[in-house]
């Protein structure tokens, strides 16, 4: 069941990649490129830095098929997606609880630390978008407005503090995954910020 | 003799990233890191992916003299090699060609699927420019201009079609490298393009 | 006792990263990330380059908890600090010497020839640098001014040379880690530049 929710993680944050590279108008190979990076760029830098080589995405070529299927599908259907913003938002917004959590666990699989494991889920969350703000040349949105990466520390922390009771390993994911996406939508509703450091 | 192609490849790759620095007015040791990551950034991101560590130039200190040897050449010889841009051209196109096959074929010894063994070919051709591109702070020319990377894909997958025939590896490693060199030539002569997606 | 200079190095880079984040005006956690990369970002390349993952990061946490300290003290005393610009520098330098030795020896550790190992080491103290910068959307420093990477290079060949002498482990890596810090002083005081290759 897992194994869906990644494959329509993928497909959802290869949409909103390619929706970002037409605005940039990007040709189809470098729309498809963007794509790429937004939706495995994350889980791709998480197995390089614990070593779970070859990546991911070398061994499983049914997400290459749903990030080709994702190009074709966001650059035919593009002015109908202008529309699907926030039906988009909310899919973007389920790929995001599913990576952190998915980030995390692998972390555990390899013995880390839980403060490192959430930071794994952090990075398999957030690090594709910060990629394709590089490639188009923006400073990363991660920088600059939501608290979205917040989001992933406060929820990976959710998720350790339900391993302390007694639940099933499938009601922590769900549960804590949830967490992450009603957290992101109550952000975004009521436009909830980190403390300014700063005096405007 | 294969060797010969990959050093050729790697000199004319560092001579395009040192006129690149020039142009950017970087000092001595900035050109010399533009040259390095240019040649040399493709390569190493496929070690990276796939997990063949260390990276191949850690083991081979040759490389790391021809880009040195190419920097020293390039930054002495610049006034004329800025009258040398066809043949530039010419050498950046055989490097294309050879890394595009090379990265396929190391793809190929770690058993991976054909379209994951043309996208590491892809990125051994093509990598070490968007970097480049990075550094320098422009988008990178990938997602721009010619259909670049797209040739790799079409150069790759008809290294796939000569390997259902029964010839030797030598005779497909040489014909569909060729045959990505004459197909970048043949862009840049008529200006083939994308098909675009976009009302201009 | 090196651990000691790992941990003041990690903890003073830090901090420069966190003056950078607050003159980008970055929340809180882009503050912390710019902060990670920057202190951590050239020993994370470096590790992955050689294959040594998980990266050392993932194994000691005290480089977190250090980091984190780093925030909080620089967020809290930044008005402080912008006065203690010199003393930083100072700090920022002791860094860059032991980063860069402490690449070198994990390159020997790794049995890689002593040029690969002074190109670890300069990666190891100067790429963190490099990541905040294009984060940051600017051309890496390391390509504009000072001859900051120069130094490390520098640094790294002699602490190869005092290996031919038959001297303690201890006293060359202090003896080069100080060369490197006196180099950079001597290199800011006195405005040393590379030779430049444009005509002005």
């Amino acid at each position: 069941m897992i194994d869906i929710f990644v494959y329509l993680g993928t497909f959802f944050f290869a949409i909103s990649g390619v929706l970002t590279g037409l605005s940039k108008k990007l040709d189809v190979f470098g729309v498809f490129v963007i794509a790429f990076v937004t939706s495995l760029g994350g889980g791709t830098l998480r197995d390089i830095l614990i070593g779970s080589l070859p990546v991911a995405w070398m061994k499983d070529m049914t997400l290459i098929y749903i990030i080709t299927l994702a190009t074709l599908v966001a650059i035919f259907f593009r002015e109908k997606l202008e529309k699907l913003r926030v039906s988009l938002f909310l899919f973007d917004t389920m790929g995001l609880g599913i990576f952190t959590i998915l980030g995390i666990e692998k972390g555990i699989d390899f013995g880390l630390h839980p403060g490192i494991c959430i930071a794994l889920g952090t990075i398999t969350a957030s690090f594709g978008g910060v990629v394709r703000d590089i490639l188009c040349n923006e400073i990363p949105i991660l920088f600059r407005r939501e608290i979205y990466a917040t989001i992933c520390v406060i929820g990976g922390s959710i998720y350790f503090l339900l391993q302390k009771l007694t639940l099933s390993n499938d009601i922590i994911f769900i549960t804590s995954t949830l967490l992450i996406i009603i957290l992101r939508l109550l952000t975004v509703k009521f436009k909830w910020k980190l403390p300014s450091l700063y005096q405007s």
